[in-house]
C-alpha cells in the first residue's frame, strides 16, 4: 500500500544519494502561462529513475540484498538500478536486448552492474530476467509497477510542493506510470486543488487508452522518438493510481516532441530526451489548460542519443526556416552556377551543400538540376532568395 | 575602487533579480579530479552578464537613470543590459553591427531595449555608441572594464564560497576579464588558498598575451567559435585585477572547445556556448592542475546558435567514430551497389546518405565512386565494416 508516510520515508532515505533538482522559470515556452521546469534531466544518471530504484533496494532484507537484484531495461531504469545497487552495495544484473545502443550498455557497466545481453527485443530480455530471478533467487526490480518504486518517484511531488507551493498544475510524462503515480499521490494527498496531468506519446498511448476505456489495455506495437515512455501496457498498481489521482491524460506527436526538445535547448539551455520533453510539448501546444496558470513541467530525463539530437535539430531548423533546400532547374551552359551563387551571396544565404546533376529522366535533355542546401535566417529570408532567383530567370522545382 | 563591501552590496541588490544558479557535480569530465559546474548558462538571459549590468545601473543617479543608458554588443552583454534596464525602468539603446544574428537582435528587443543597427563590424558599433553617449548624454555601460560591473560579476565568487567552500580551484572563462576580476577578487579576499585560473580561446588570447608580457596588448584580429570571449584588448582595470589575483591563464583550441560543448550536452545535459565551455575544456584536457582536486568550472553562458551547435555535434560525431564517410571505388556494372549495401546492413551500419558518381578524371573509365555516410557505433565498428568491404573486393579510397 502506498502511503504518504512511505513517500516521506523515501525522501529521508534518498536525501544523501540524489540531487534535489532545481526548478527553473521558463518564460518562453508558452506566452500565456507561467511555466516552470523541474529539472530531473539534471538528476544523477540523467533521469528520475534512480529515486525509485534506490528506495526499493534500500527496503530489501539483508538476505535479499546479498543475493542481488536483476532488472530489464534498455534505458534510464538500467542506469538507475545500476547506480542504486552500487550505492547500496548490492550485486546487480541488467538484462538488455542485444541491439541496445553501445552508449547505454557502457553507462550501465560504468556504474558497476553486470550486463546480460539477450538476443531479441525488450520482451525477450524481460523473459530472461524473470527466468534468472526464478532460477537464482535475485530480486526483480520492476521499472514502475511496484509501490516502493512509486514511493521513490513520489519524492519529486514533495519537492515540488516546497519549491513552488502556489503552483496550479503539474504536467508529468507517462510511460508505465510509476512517476506520475507517485507524484500525483503525494500532491493530491497534500493539496487536492493542484491539477496533475499526464502526457504520453501519440505513438505509444497505452495508459491514455486504458484510462479512457477504464480497463488495462495492451498495445500491439509502439513507435515514437520518446523511447523512454514507449510502454505497451500500464501496470496494475499504476493504472489504479492514475485512474484515481490524475486529472487527465493527453498525447503529443513526435513533431511536437521535437519542437519541445529544440525549444528547451535554445531557450532554456537544457538537453532533454523525447520522453523528458513531452510535458513541455503539452504546455507549448496547449494540450492541457495552462492559460493564465502557474504550471510545472516535469523534465523526466536527458539521456538522448546525440545522433537523434542532431536529427531533431536538423528537422527543427528546417521547420523554422533556418535551413532550406532548393531544387533549381538550369539550362546546361556555362555561367549558370555563377549566376545562382552570386544571387544567393548577395542576399546573405550561406551555402551548406551543393549537388549538381546533368540531365535525367525528369529534366529536359539540355537541362540540369542544382540542389542547394542553405543556412537562412527565417521564412521571409527564404522567400527573398527565392524571389530573387525567379526574377533572374531561374526555375525552382518541387517547392 | 573594488571592495569586498561592494560585491556584498551587489549581491544584496541582485538577490531579487537574478537566479542563484545551481552547482552540479560532473563526474565524467575528468576521471582524475572532482569537477563541479557553476551553471550560469541557466542564468536569466542565458549568461552571467545580467549581474554586472544590473548592479551598474542600480548605482546610477536618478538623473542618469532618466537620461538612459547605451551599450554596444552583439551578444550576451546586449541581453544583460536590455533586461537590467527594463527591470530598473531605464531607457536603453543597444548598438549592434548590422550583420548580427537575427536571434540576438530579437532577444535584445524582447527585453524592451531599442536596437540601433550600425553598418560595419563591432568596432563601428562601438564608435557609434560612444558618439551617441557624447551627443545625447546617455551613460555608457561597458561590458567589462567598470568596477561596478566587475562587482556584479563578483557575486558569483561569493555564491561559490557558500556552495562549495572546500573547493581547491575555480576555472573561469576570460574575454575582457570582467567576470574573472570579480570572481578572483571575491575569492582571494576571503580564501587566498583557493586557486583561480582563467581560460581564453587560442584564437583570441588578448589577456593571456598581456598578462604574460606584463603589459596590455591589442590583437589585430580574433577568430574562434567562442565568440563571447573574442575580445581584442583587455581593460585597464581588468588587466590590473587579473595580474594581481589570478593564478594562471591558459588557452584552449576550437577543437577542445567543441569537445567540451559535446561532453556537456551528452554527459551533463547542459547547453553551453563556446565561451561558456572553455573552463570545461581546460579541465578535460588538463590545461591547469586539476588532478586529485575539487574544481569548479564556471559555465558562463549558453547562448549558442543552434546552427553552430549542429555543426559542433556533427564534428563531435565524426571525431568519436559515431558517423563515418566512406569513398568506395566500384566497377561500373550492375549489382555493385547491392553488394555494398548488404555488407553494410549485415554489420549494422545505418546509411545516412549515398552519392553515386560515374567516371570522372580521377577514376578509371569503367569505374565509378560511391560516397556513403554512415551512422556507426565507434571506431572499431567502422574498422569492422571497412574490413568486410575490403574482404569482399571493394576498394576504399582516400582513407
Amino acid at each position: 500500500m502506498l502511503t504518504l508516510d512511505k513517500i516521506y520515508h523515501a525522501r529521508y532515505v534518498l536525501k544523501q544519494v540524489i540531487r534535489e533538482t532545481d526548478i527553473i522559470h521558463a518564460p518562453n515556452i508558452n506566452p500565456e502561462s507561467e511555466i516552470y521546469l523541474k529539472t530531473e534531466n539534471l538528476q544523477i544518471t540523467g533521469s528520475f529513475k534512480v529515486r525509485g530504484a534506490y528506495y526499493k533496494m534500500s527496503q530489501l532484507s539483508d538476505e535479499e540484498k546479498q543475493r542481488g537484484v536483476i532488472a530489464c531495461s534498455a534505458g534510464n531504469h538500467a542506469q538507475g538500478v545500476a547506480l542504486a545497487a552500487q550505492k547500496n552495495g548490492i550485486p546487480a544484473i541488467i538484462c538488455l536486448p542485444d541491439g541496445a545502443p553501445i552508449s547505454k550498455v557502457e553507462a550501465t557497466k560504468s556504474y558497476g552492474a553486470e550486463v546480460c545481453l539477450v538476443k531479441g527485443v525488450y520482451d525477450d530480455a524481460y523473459a530472461e530476467a524473470l527466468r534468472q530471478r526464478d532460477e537464482k533467487g535475485y530480486t526483480f526490480i520492476h521499472p514502475f509497477d511496484d509501490e516502493n518504486v512509486i514511493a521513490g518517484q513520489g519524492t519529486i511531488g514533495l519537492e515540488l510542493l516546497e519549491q513552488l507551493p502556489e503552483m496550479d498544475a503539474v504536467i508529468v510524462p507517462v510511460g508505465g506510470g510509476g512517476l506520475i503515480s507517485g507524484v500525483a499521490y503525494a500532491i493530491k494527498s497534500l493539496n487536492p486543488d493542484i491539477k496533475v496531468y499526464g502526457v504520453q506519446a501519440s505513438g505509444a498511448p497505452s495508459m491514455f487508452n486504458s484510462v479512457h476505456d477504464h480497463k488495462i489495455e495492451r498495445l500491439e506495437s509502439v513507435s515514437t522518438i520518446a523511447d523512454g515512455i514507449a510502454v505497451k501496457e500500464p501496470g496494475e498498481n499504476t493504472f489504479k493510481y492514475v485512474s484515481e489521482y490524475v486529472d487527465d491524460i493527453v498525447t503529443v506527436t513526435d513533431d511536437e516532441i521535437s519542437a519541445a526538445i529544440l525549444a528547451l535547448m535554445e531557450k532554456q539551455k537544457l538537453v532533454t530526451e523525447g520522453a523528458g520533453a513531452v510535458s513541455v510539448a503539452a504546455a507549448m501546444f496547449n494540450k492541457v489548460p495552462v492559460k493564465g496558470k502557474k504550471v510545472v513541467c516535469l523534465l523526466s530525463g536527458g539521456n538522448i542519443d546525440v545522433t537523434i539530437l542532431s536529427r531533431v535539430i536538423k528537422r527543427g531548423l528546417l521547420m523554422t526556416g533556418r535551413t532550406c533546400s532548393l531544387n533549381i532547374e538550369l539550362i546546361d551552359k556555362p555561367g549558370q552556377l555563377l549566376g545562382v551563387s552570386s544571387i544567393i551571396a548577395e542576399h546573405g544565404g550561406n551555402v551548406i551543400s551543393i549537388h549538381h546533376e546533368r540531365a535525367n529522366e525528369g529534366s529536359a535533355v539540355n537541362g540540369c538540376y542544382l540542389r542547394i542546401v542553405l543556412e537562412t535566417r527565417n521564412y521571409s529570408h527564404i522567400d527573398e532568395i527565392k524571389t530573387a532567383l525567379k526574377t533572374n530567370g531561374f526555375k525552382i522545382v518541387n517547392e
